[in-house]
């Protein structure tokens, strides 16, 4: 399984992604989801993988060549638009998708995959897709920032509950960062280490990008405050009608017009 | 679909489920999923149901039937133990499951159903478990002191990060709450209003017990409130190495001896 998540706000876009994967639950490595294409200065995208590895594997491939090549059809570097680079992406998608026959696939072979894809082309605004097994794509919205592929589930309420797009890019990694820690404390095959991504509107290129373990000490920090902060959060919500007061050592949350604290 | 957690804590169990129900998404409607069997200063017991309501309906109304049954061969009242008890439940839930023939089957027919059961005899310890659809179960445990049914993975990060032995039973009932609230904002199948039971140990008898919606202070207290802890939790997390720091308004976290906050 796979988890990773991009947020488009105002400020830029985020990408973040894990890297375990896993055939079954005793053949479990570590492979990079997260893949950067970019002409600094004229258009920058990233890629987050999902599904099939020989099928992820292939579309980069196939990204990378295209890319290297001065005669490609087509490749990244020669759309004007981003939504014609996210359907070519798609068309290389479909493609690497070897056929599976009835048998195979009620055997549960599946080489379907999904991606997430954003980035930005000069002269455009930039842009986060998500690009389906079948080649097509959904993009992200000032309603719905953010796309999540994989294991989607333990991650979301963190970004339901915060990111909008008037959120900080570096408050939107981190609320990455948390929505992949959630993953990876509650289920075993999303993985460290991590990878993460900004692209700030305009700069037309990756700005930051960093791979973190669970020595990383940022990493490690966001993971060690975060309970402590929530569990401070939950004990400072409203009380029960019967609870009493708090104690004056805990002053509580502050009171607010209108609505005062019970206790 | 439907969302209920218990958890037990060694103040006691909190019970909390949603109470939506659906045959399609356009066919949703409100039914009761916790029920308690009391006999006060003797033996206290909570049902919450998930799946086909059919089969959890039938369950309850046995339950009923044989606790008003003074010649019953087996009923609440009689154990001596919960864990009989629990065994009880789960023959009733195996019994109250139709047969699906195998055309039903492929039609994604399914009369099967899942429990949490729990709560105290005299002389017992107070006891939770998961009751699956052959009539088997398994106990929460000092290690894992909460159990799910239904659509669990959105509300299980803040059960993970928050939920000990020693967390007060009412700090676990607002991390219910919290479980619920994250899982009714993610996924529509789950829907307020909200039972919530608490069952103190010893007191052999359910202390609290109330139903919620979203026009109930204390409920809409802790979804404002929680979104806004939250963001200012994500806020307060450590910066990253590029980002100014922050500014002397905003205090951010307590540092913290051998780990000084980057800025």
């Amino acid at each position: 399984m796979t988890y990773c998540v991009g947020i488009q706000v105002d400020e830029g876009l985020v990408f973040a992604a894990d890297t375990r994967t896993n055939a079954s639950v005793d053949d479990v490595r570590v492979h990079r989801k997260l893949h950067v294409f970019q002409w600094p200065g004229e258009r920058v995208f990233v890629v987050m993988t999902s599904g099939n590895l020989a099928t992820t594997q292939r579309v980069i491939a196939c990204l990378q060549r295209d890319a290297d090549d001065p005669d490609a059809a087509q490749s990244l570097r020669g759309f004007r638009h981003l939504f014609e680079a996210a359907a070519y992406v798609g068309r290389l998608l479909v493609e690497s998708q070897a056929r599976v026959d009835e048998a195979d696939a009620e055997r549960g072979t599946s080489t379907q995959a999904t991606l997430i894809f954003g980035g930005q082309i000069a002269g455009e605004r930039p842009g986060l897709y998500l690009v389906y097994p079948l080649g097509n794509c959904i993009s992200a919205s000032p309603e719905t920032p953010y796309l999540q592929i994989g294991e989607s589930k333990y991650g979301k309420p963190i970004l339901d509950r915060i990111v909008r797009p008037d959120t900080s890019l570096e408050d939107a990694a981190r609320c990455a960062l948390l929505s992949l820690d959630s993953t990876i404390r509650s289920n075993l095959s999303v993985g460290l280490p991590l990878d993460l991504a900004l692209v700030r509107a305009g700069g037309l290129r990756v700005e930051r990008q960093m791979r973190m373990d669970a020595t990383d000490p940022l990493y490690a920090d966001i993971h060690a405050n975060w309970s402590r902060r929530l569990e401070q959060a939950v004990q400072s919500l409203p009380r029960f009608p019967w609870e009493a007061p708090r104690e004056a050592a805990d002053p509580g949350p502050p009171a607010r017009d209108g609505h005062p604290e019970r206790s």
